[in-house]
């Protein structure tokens, strides 16, 4: 039988640092086939790159599969000195479990595990339908053989999902205040200015391309991008370096480069974003060079059966009606949303990717409870 | 008897880049004792720089007292082997005099040196007044034991100086198109806007030094700081560097320095243009720190009979009028304005600190000539 902390203490001691394994997934595979989930391992890689394992597993063959989608992958520990508990060691003290993961979000897939077991004990012989996991070791890192590579693969062998909840740490504070029903996109903008080098004592004869940069840049920020809307904030742009490395106090640089990235609502795609910056500085000046990356479109979950059942079952274990929101960073949901409606619910992410990360005891014990109940109504409501 | 191409040489094959000497002073002062001046070697080393040599010469005891200021210092020889012939082997071709310091300003210092012993020899036991030689090793570099301090020492001593002939390259392109009649100030800056930093995804929780920057620097480059005036050219503010250095494409940066540096003319003083700065900058923000460095101010000399007595004798020798400029770098005659009337009048520049410095024998010749009329002139028209 499992029980989330002590499963979540065991997922906690592999320490699986992106790209590494270190015999987490045979962890999660071993108790999902005890199950009696089917699974499927899939070690991606491209090149370049360093391989990454993955896991899909399913309980069942009837539609409609419910899906839980998260990694196993933890961000490095950092300053391990600055840790009071060793990283990986998953130590309990006053109620809360300390570790690498323990939030983000190896507690929440040994949530996910106990709420599918003590579903799947319950039904019985009566369950119809299908629960599954979609496991990457690839979302802290490049997040190119990770989810999107199983996504393709699940097209591909003709696995459908229907829903899907993403069990990242969604809550900033307290247990139960928050969902995610949408991410704002993310677009990098590389800017470099071209100009002629020249002596500041005769700087007609330079093109200095620092004040055209200057005035570039307050030409991308005068303007607010847009108000926001019901489900998201304002997107914002924001300048994250500028570069030119001239040392020479009385030279007049050839080059500089600025960097920024837009965080976009649903009002903006990465490309009409990248029109509009070539065309606001173009207005300026158009010696420049501009490369641009988008890491991930915007997009709003569908407000359905998936969302209020994440509503209902949160207000039931805690009390609180969480907030349906689109802040914070990027997830793999922005992959998944391709495939079927997906929201996010997990845990306190306070403590993500520092040191100390730590959850409560009575939180992963809350989670199970969630998830238990979303399974429950889901498939009473669903079938 | 000294000639002015073959001391020049002389001068030349000594290798004095700054602060090294090379027995370069040596040589100067033996022929200036030869020539019946009284020379005072003045080597200073302030604590933490590197001892250079000076000189400071004069022929007679009585007033007036022409001066002609100069460095024997050269600047490094750079890529050696993009010389066509050794940088100091003082070889004439084709009626060019090569090496380092040819122009600026060995060139100068020797045709001096020829038109004050021809003049002291066509003068006999009639001359009244006094001509001196004020001459520095550190020009090209620091010109913290040179020029100023020997200024000091002169001061101490009851020196006085009447006027001043700067034997700096002043020529564009032709013998006699410029001398200089002042220099512009130059005042540099650095800027550093502090902020906070945070995640890209949060930026309401960050405080971007970056917009901020942007703001200030669009500030003071929006409008021109003056129109210039008779003798200068306007002002100008050019922005040399900004640096952050982040590169975390995700992460908003905690702080950005930017650098600029100011050519002013008489308009403004560096001290008044720093409250300019510190005022604009306050308008937009006030979380910045700003170091400044005033590495010379404006100066504009009298336009007396020294300017105008190098206007004559170039005309006569060149039949070019030249022009009163205050274009291009600084040079010593800042630190000499403040002590008599300055002007600057030498050889064609347009091969200084560059690879095969040269300049026309046929040039040094006119200099010599030019030099020598300014002398007979002057102690005809001021005694
Ligand atoms: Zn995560
Ligand atoms: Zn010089």
């Amino acid at each position: 039988m499992i029980e989330t902390v002590a499963f979540a203490q065991d997922l906690i001691r592999c320490p699986s640092v992106t790209p590494k394994d270190e015999g987490v997934f045979d962890l999660l595979q071993t108790t999902l086939e005890g199950m009696g989930f089917t699974c499927h391992r899939l070690p991606f890689q491209e090149d370049g790159t360093e391989r990454v394992e993955n896991l899909y597993a399913r309980f069942g063959t009837q539609a409609p599969n419910f899906c839980f989608a998260g990694h196993l992958d933890v961000v490095p520990v950092g300053d391990e000195k600055g840790w009071t508990f060793a990283p990986f060691g998953a130590e309990i003290h006053n109620g809360r479990l300390y570790g690498r993961g323990a939030a983000d979000m190896k507690g929440a897939v040994a949530a996910f595990v106990e709420a599918a077991q003590n579903f799947i004990q319950e039904q019985g012989d009566n369950f119809k339908g299908s629960i599954s996991f979609l496991i990457t070791g690839d979302e802290e890192g490049p997040a190119i053989n990770g989810t999107k590579k199983v996504l393709e693969w699940m097209e591909e062998q003709g696995e459908v999902m229907d829903h899907c909840l993403v069990g990242e740490p969604t809550n900033p504070q307290c247990m139960g205040e928050m969902m995610k029903v949408g991410r704002r996109g993310s677009i990098n903008s590389v800017l470099t200015v071209h100009g002629t080098q020249g002596h500041v004592a005769y700087p007609h004869r330079a093109d200095n391309p620092l004040p055209r940069l200057v005035k570039m840049l307050e030409a991308l920020i005068a303007d607010p991008l847009d108000n926001g809307n019901e489900f998201f904030d304002p997107s914002s742009l924001s300048l994250t370096t500028i570069d030119c490395g001239n040392e020479v106090e009385n030279v007049i640089p050839g080059e500089v480069t600025a960097k920024f990235n837009i965080r976009y609502n649903n009002i903006h795609t990465g490309a009409s974003l990248e029109k509009w910056i070539r065309e606001t500085l173009d207005k300026v000046d158009t010696n420049y060079s501009l490369k641009t990356r988008i890491s991930g479109e915007s997009f709003m979950s569908d407000q359905d059966i998936l969302t209020d059942l994440i509503e209902k079952a949160t207000q039931k274990v805690t009390g609180v009606q969480p907030e349906r929101s689109t802040s914070g960073g990027t997830s793999d949901a922005r992959f998944i949303t391709h495939s079927c409606t997906v929201a996010e619910f997990g845990l306190v992410g306070q403590t993500m990717h520092k040191v100390d990360e730590n959850v409560l005891v009575e939180d992963l014990q809350s989670l199970t409870k969630i998830y238990q109940t979303i399974l429950t109504d889901y498939f009473n409501e669903a079938i």
